[in-house]
């Protein structure tokens, strides 16, 4: 039950024990503890697989754990063991979440944990929906955005750099969560959810009609570089090589650009010579490379400066491409109030984002990640009710750390 | 409140207007009726600007409009009329909830509307937090992910083809609608969320460490085409031409490799030459290319199909690069669950994806996209008691339609 009405902490009270590794469950995990949800992660002696994962400080403190794990409590303890797992198990009983990408485990199964809980809400992401692994990188190759993605002229495939399906899982993940707490104050009943990674990617582009137009007109869809899909909208480049990235939706963005760019006589002789209109937004796809001529003149004889100023005047959609390092150090990081400053031990002072939806105007912000085992003690003598002695005596067996 | 106790319609009985176009708020939307809840989509007479977005039939109906529309009801309504101003807030009144991403219309503003319904639950997506405009495109542009994206030999930035911010954005709008509900039930109040598409691009990116890495080391990701960053994972092309993506996260997966390549003993004397110890990943990573050298001369003696044989017998995570076209042709879609037939009006008959999550194993499966404005009567008749005499008046003065 919700125990405090504070509205930027909308979870508070809510427990969720986290059996994790990678990408999509530690941000399920963290987007639920930005959302005031008591998390704990619970991890093996040492560390799970992505606990040295690259970007990693000099000193070989993984930046990639910490950025994924903020605000959580961390419980270290040999899950191989009998009495590892009795531990874990209670500890999932008596929080009554469990959100895991540990998929198969007879020991932290929905069936056997609901012995113990019956209530449960067991929340499992897997690689694939018949048991297979996969991960973002492996899964993506297997969709098709990989052979229209990068410059049309190229044959090869191009992976994508965001691991974007891990994270579309991740949040399907917390709004599972949070649905099934939601049906459970209602009717008293837990749910099993799983949540097969491929089976994201493959809804997603289903949903946005690449698997569709396939189906219905029996083409798919063509590697088209920069250009976007169905729309104007195109790159650029300024006499002082900087790129930047013009999206025109509708008649009003597309007229304002050829203005800008004092075309619009050339664009109105070019429309005569094809016989297009180009208030339809379908023609100005076709004839995409025809009007970039026209409009690339106008970028080639003007700097970034002159550009941007010129953009910023009209109501064309528009950006200047840019490095993380340049993101990192200007004003959309250093001067917006989505990032706050974060102590985080073995990486130092940085500028951590919250929960990019805003409560009341508020973006909840995140706590630093914790040390790997710096709350078993604490949790197991909180929830479990273990004594000092309990502690002392698991801990010279090496069953907690 | 839950009105059923269905486990896989755990929102029914909540009623959602959404006023909308493009991606983020139609998949948000689509998603709440995909977890049983009623989604009103709300539109212009004659459609938003979406409503015609490529792809489309021969015909010219947008496939694209019936992919992120599915399951909900449509309301057509003249909004920039009062009395079209009027219903539809008298309709979100009676819902309790928005959605939307036409931000800044002051009929539809939180304060506006919360003296109608005090408890109301609004969600407000906007380009980016200062109130400027963005779309996914221009965003992802501003965040650094196209600069790092392709062949390590380009210099000009690639974008991504999956709209991934949209995506995300969607998914949080979704997250923060039951968060919200579950707040109200518990205490009486609504909620004002905004979320910002920039922002969730910021916090992304941030999370996955790509600035931070650029705040503490000082350094920031540079383009390696297909590999993966930090671990072993690269593409390679068979004998006859066809792309793999494989992916070594573990020693195992590692040592599973090089003995199906038959370079276990190549790779131990590459480790004894670099003095490198390839049971660290990051180890692995940096010495990736004098690794692809051995293991590529494998790929390229098989055939796919020997090659799919061989990996399937390893621990190795990997897939074969497909098209959309073949993916919408196999079985990852034809023998998939997650798929059903749907008769779309307009569009045709076609396998459409439901809901990736899975409650107690059925993934909720979705409803065919409506026509524009085919809720329009009954809508206004169910919830605002308006008679046949008041529909034909608001029809006959294009109020709605």
């Amino acid at each position: 039950m919700v125990q405090t009405p504070n509205p930027t902490r909308p979870l508070a009270g809510v427990r969720i024990v986290e059996i994790s590794s990678f990408v999509a469950v530690p941000l399920a995990g963290m987007t639920l503890a930005q959302l005031g949800a008591e998390v704990i992660r619970v991890d093996p002696i040492g560390g799970a697989a992505d606990y040295h994962r690259w970007p990693v400080t000099d000193d070989g403190d993984s930046i990639y754990w910490a950025g994924l794990n903020k605000g959580k409590r961390s419980v270290a303890t040999d899950m191989r063991s009998a009495e590892g797992q009795d531990l874990v198990q209670r500890l999932i009983a008596s929080s009554g979440v469990l959100v895991t990408n540990v998929a198969g485990r007879e020991w932290h199964s929905y069936d056997t944990l609901t012995r113990l809980r019956p209530d449960l809400i067991h929340v499992e992401v897997s690689g694939r929906a018949d048991g297979g692994t996969g991960v973002d990188y492996t899964v993506n190759a297997g969709i098709g955005f990989p052979m229209v993605t990068g410059p049309a002229e190229l044959a090869a495939p191009v992976n994508h750099v965001l691991p974007a399906w891990d994270v579309a899982c991740g949040i399907y993940t917390a709004l599972a969560v949070v649905t099934a707490l939601r049906h459970r104050d209602a009717t008293g009943r837990g749910q099993r959810i799983s949540i097969p990674l491929e089976n994201v990617a493959l809804a997603t582009a289903g949903n946005l009609s690449f698997f569709t137009e396939a189906m219905v007109n029996g083409n798919a869809r063509e590697r088209i570089g920069n250009s976007v899909y169905g729309q104007y909208g195109q790159d650029f480049t300024s006499s002082n090589g900087v790129s930047f990235m013009i999206v025109a939706l509708t008649w009003r963005h597309f007229r304002d650009l050829a203005e800008l760019t004092a075309t619009t006589k050339a664009v109105a002789a070019l429309a005569d010579t094809l016989g297009a209109d180009f208030t339809d937004e379908g023609e100005r796809f076709r004839h995409r490379e025809a009007l970039s001529g026209l409009f690339g003149e106008w970028f080639a004889a003007h700097t970034a400066d002159e550009i941007a100023a010129g953009l910023s005047a009209t109501s064309v959609l528009w950006e200047r491409y840019r490095t993380f390092a340049e993101v990192a150090d200007g004003p959309k990081v250093t001067a917006n109030p989505l990032f706050s400053r974060l102590q985080q031990p073995g990486v130092g002072e940085y500028l951590a984002p919250a929960l990019p939806a805003a409560f009341d105007g508020v973006h909840p912000a995140s706590a630093a990640a914790p040390a790997l085992g710096a709350d078993t003690a604490d949790v197991l003598a909180e929830y479990l009710g273990c004594t000092a002695a309990d502690i002392a005596r698991l801990t010279s067996a090496n069953t907690i750390a």
